[in-house]
């Protein structure tokens, strides 16, 4: 036997009793993973608006991490061709930022329209009165920030385990741990806008630019065809329209996250669009700058995807060797990455609360945790996104062809319900405005289709298939809360509680300290309750009954033989006798002694019939069930 | 990406909804599995007294399945030395089946002495006075019987895939999948006793002795040193007690589940003693043959333990090839050794029932199921042997270490316990009597601590800690039952249930008809509920309060407002209050209104902040809690 073997069973009993204690304990191991609870008035208190310079790092996480992982899976697909086809990486890297700056303009006509600050979904359900088509907006929009902190966590890892090749075998459980702390720091309520979290994007911004700059110097050192770099222009074998598509779509994985500063409109300093559109344009440079640098000095050093060495990492090496430079750039791309999933948090929490405020998910996710976070919308992203990681063990390019469909599916809805805006209220300049929007919507529809077709069978289908899903559930939930609202309203005039029978129930189990207190409380509120006792056996039901005289029959009692052993059964009968003689209005409830145990483990040693019952009868029956606790003292 | 990446989503979708399906429908999925429960006047009906000839092969499942990996895994120990070290298997098995007479004719004197049939818990609970003596044969008992199931299913496993390679990398869940059938199987109650179970047992009997004769053919045709024979005799190098001793034990494996027909005494016909003596010499008789037999033909053929293919798999395919008669010994051998797992859980639901009477065990062991099976100790068993198979990927050979110690601790007490009865009662050949079991004493304590020692390292340590945390729980479960029945007696004369003063307070959330009929009850039950409403913010409580006027102030109405958003923490600030003026007596009650829906998924989408209160204020005030169904009509 190894010792592996010896130590796994060990590891399982240590993980259940560290489950028990954290089970046991909740409250307190809450108090240290999340922190004291604050005041709903502590809500408003915290947010300092931010110049548009620092608001730029924080809110492009999102979008500028995307560089660490789009270009690597556009070159994915193309690299199945061969060398010959790895200059094609450009045109497409072009593409990809043409469509870069299609996106920020429409999104700023999207300020500009929305000054407060709108998502697709607020877009939508401002510009289309048909539910759907606001509920396209949202699911599209929640699947796809559950992908995006799967992509950013394993794309996080990745860049990690490039380094460390040592790690590669744990990938999956490091990006769950990843995910818990993600988890815990959210339900602690770091604020998306806290100053701290802009340092690491401008470290990650500088190194990448630094990287590019160390590229190009070195091109024009060497020359801008080297040794390694492959042919320029040549067709490759097997080259199709659908692999260059493709290729394009992967590619489009880098845009991403480029909605977070529209949602965000309102953090920022008075003149908050100008400052906004202000921000906008900076990223787009950046971004613009970054994408087409990294995938040129790809192509001319002639770096291959490696599934076990990120192209950012190849091309690092290449140019600082494994120094410094190399470690920076490794966990620079790291924290931006783990940031960008940080962000979403924010954004898919917020979301799914304001879409449950108008009642197309369950109202649990607009209730504030303790930290003021909409702590149920941020477990439910924290757990799908880990069953992802699991199905898809935390492999990038495995996630990738699910990824950007739902974005590229809500921005095109936001366009579209754009230019209805402008067609409606027009105003200053609004038929360049309408134009933007106009060609915004059709280039991202197709994205979206080229998309959908392109990926399909490698996972897309997955997506749309769960799209669709969520809008008939979120449509089923609407018309649920409709009905129950509907079910509720009474008529203040005319409808009043009044006092009826009440036929009381104790079950008692023989006669001892308990079913003694127990029956003191039912004798408390009725003067005639009825003892039930349920026997397995005749000489039980005997000694019972002659017990019970003993005790000089303190109220009336009904002993009933199970002969099937079960509690419930002959209780549903005598249920069924009382239901036919009461009047109609009258209450039939059963009063059930509770023991509670001091120690956790001793609730094992009673019998829980009670709870099962309890649950049993409250579902099928309309009895009122009441619970006298015991407290054991020992 | 891979179809099986695309797949696993879509397993782990399906098995959620599977399960969701099986909970909602519990009861109908417990009927078709289980079918329907039965009286418990039909617990005696069932039992058909058996001849001994038929008895034979239905209570030596356990012990004659051992014959197809006891062999084998004192071969593996043996087998680090060298070819040169295999004839020593031969003088091994020789000293098993020694100990096998030794153990028979104990049990004799077992059966002589407890004719209505005695285990090794029986006996000792009725010779020795110290609990812990009792609890040390069972404890040792229950934790054999959870290996048993654990090593026969993966010994079951094993041979099948020594026939079909092709389904190896899948026997830790197809034993998983075995576990679960022989729970569903002994949830439904197939008795032990059917006879039908005789037939496989009888058919493996019948193709070993087969086996062993044909094997002896083939030598007095071909000669009993072949050319695969290793030499016989000689000394390898490296050879130490130490060896010898540990391959001793783990060929001791194939002598587990000799007691059953001792437990058994009550099944057999008239004269039961008689007969029941006559099955172990029959049993005895027919092991000896087979293991003697067996080993001897491993010799002469010289086959070497393959963790692929096992040794009875090999010698089967020598003589008889590929063909019918190998299909039929493989699929056998699954049989007896699924059937031996199977009469496991009659032994140990049985044993974890009688000890629980005592009060030793959580009571819930003792209850009878739906088919008057011990359900509680059939799924703990299942469960456990799970576990364990999990943890040691269904390795045979890996599980071997840890098996076998607590049988023959058990064996020991019994036989101690035999020793001071025949001391005490003597009758007639009483010392004839207690020599025997004086010898068999010495020989099973020799032989536990052989095993304890030379499998200590490889797996035995774990049975060693184990059984003294059973026992340790065992005392304290017993202190604890002791305690609570101290606490509740109650003296018949002197305490009496009485009326006190009720307190009762309403929770509402608003002004609605599941508020209406909470009222309702209430104000059945007391002349002067309280109504309580918790708002997070003033607007809310204002407009409450507002409402409530409009209503007509059906009852009085405290509003308590709840800056960190929690219903608990105002209410146990009210309730700290409430408690301060009531007198010592006074009951506290809290009403709760539930929505019952209709869907379960409905479940989701309210509050379900009722069940958490409800659970917290149980376990830490002493406060009664009533629950008003509300049942939704959509």
């Amino acid at each position: 036997m190894h010792i592996t073997q010896i130590l796994e069973p060990i590891f399982i009993i240590l993980a259940i009793i560290a489950i028990w204690f954290a089970i046991s304990n909740f409250i307190s191991v809450k108090r240290v993973l999340i922190g004291r609870p604050m005041r709903t008035a502590e809500l408003n208190a915290q947010h300092n608006k931010l110049i548009w310079f620092i608001a730029l790092p924080i809110l492009s996480a999102d979008l500028y991490s995307s560089v660490a992982y789009g270009p690597e899976s556009g070159m994915t697909e193309l690299v199945g061709l061969g060398p010959s086809a790895k200059w094609m990486i450009i045109p497409i890297t072009t593409a990809t930022v043409v469509l870069l700056i299609i996106l920020i303009l429409s999104y700023i006509m999207g300020i500009l329209a929305y000054p407060n600050g709108g998502g697709a979904y607020a877009i939508a359900k401002d510009n289309f009165k048909q539910k759907w088509v606001s509920l396209i907006a949202c699911s599209s929009l929640l699947v796809d920030y559950v992908l995006t902190v799967a992509v950013s966590v394993s794309a996080a890892i990745e860049a990690v385990s490039s380094a460390y090749p040592v790690v590669a075998p744990y990938e999956t459980i490091m990006a769950i741990v990843c995910v818990f702390i993600l988890l815990v720091v959210n339900l602690r309520g770091v604020a998306e806008s806290a100053k701290i979290l802009a340092w690491p994007t401008i470290g990650f911004a500088v190194c990448m630019l630094l990287l590019i700059f160390t590229g190009l110097f070195n091109e024009v050192q060497h020359g801008f065809v080297q040794k390694a770099t492959p042919p320029f222009g040549s067709v490759p074998k097997g080259l199709s329209v659908l692999l260059i598509l493709k290729a394009f779509s992967s590619a489009c994985s880098a845009l991403t996250g480029i909605e977070t500063i529209s949602n965000a409109v309102p953090v920022f300093r008075d003149p908050k669009q100008k400052n906004a559109i202000k921000t906008y344009i900076a990223l787009g440079v950046v971004t613009s700058i970054t994408l087409l640098g990294f995938a040129f000095h790809l192509y001319v050093k002639g770096i291959t995807p490696n599934p076990n060495n990120t192209m950012l990492s190849q091309l690092t090496e290449l140019y600082f060797g494994h120094g410094i430079i190399y470690q920076l750039i490794i966990w620079f791309t790291f924290i931006v990455l783990i940031l960008a999933a940080n962000s979403t948090f924010t954004g898919f929490s917020q979301l799914a609360a304001i879409v449950a405020k108008d009642g197309f998910l369950p109202r649990g996710l607009t209730n504030r945790g303790d930290r003021l976070g909409y702590s149920n919308g941020i477990i439910a992203l924290a757990a799908t996104a880990s069953i992802l990681i699991i199905a898809f063990q935390a492999h990038t390019n495995a996630l990738i062809p699910l990824y950007a469909i739902g974005v590229f599916l809500s921005f095109s809805i936001a366009q579209f319900g754009l230019v209805k805006r402008w067609k409606r209220i027009k105003g200053p300049h609004w038929k360049t405005k309408l134009t933007i929007n106009i060609v915004g919507a059709i280039v991202t529809s197709i994205v979206a289709i080229i998309f959908g077709v392109t990926k399909f069978t490698s996972g897309a289908w997955i997506v749309l298939i769960i799209i669709p899903i969520l809008i008939f559930f979120s449509l089923s939930i609407y018309r649920h809360y409709e009905d129950v609202a509907d079910e509720l309203r009474i008529d203040l005039k005319t409808i009043h509680p009044k006092a009826n029978q009440v036929i009381s129930l104790v079950l008692v189990s023989g006669v001892h300290r308990v079913v003694n207190s127990t029956l003191s409380f039912a004798k408390s509120i009725t003067d005639d309750p009825l003892a039930v006792y349920i026997g397995f056996d005749d000489t039980s039901i005997d000694r019972m009954e002659k017990k019970w005289e003993e005790w000089g029959s303190p109220c009336r009692l009904v002993t009933l033989k199970s002969k099937y052993r079960s509690v419930l059964e002959p209780l549903i009968r005598l249920i069924r006798i009382i239901e036919e003689r009461k009047a109609e209005d009258d209450h039939i409830q059963i009063i059930i002694p509770q023991f509670i145990s001091r120690k956790w483990w001793h609730n094992l040693l009673h019998n829980q019939t009670a709870i099962l019952l309890r649950i049993w009868l409250l579902k099928h029956k309309d009895i009122v069930i009441t619970t006298v606790p015991y407290h054991l003292k020992k």
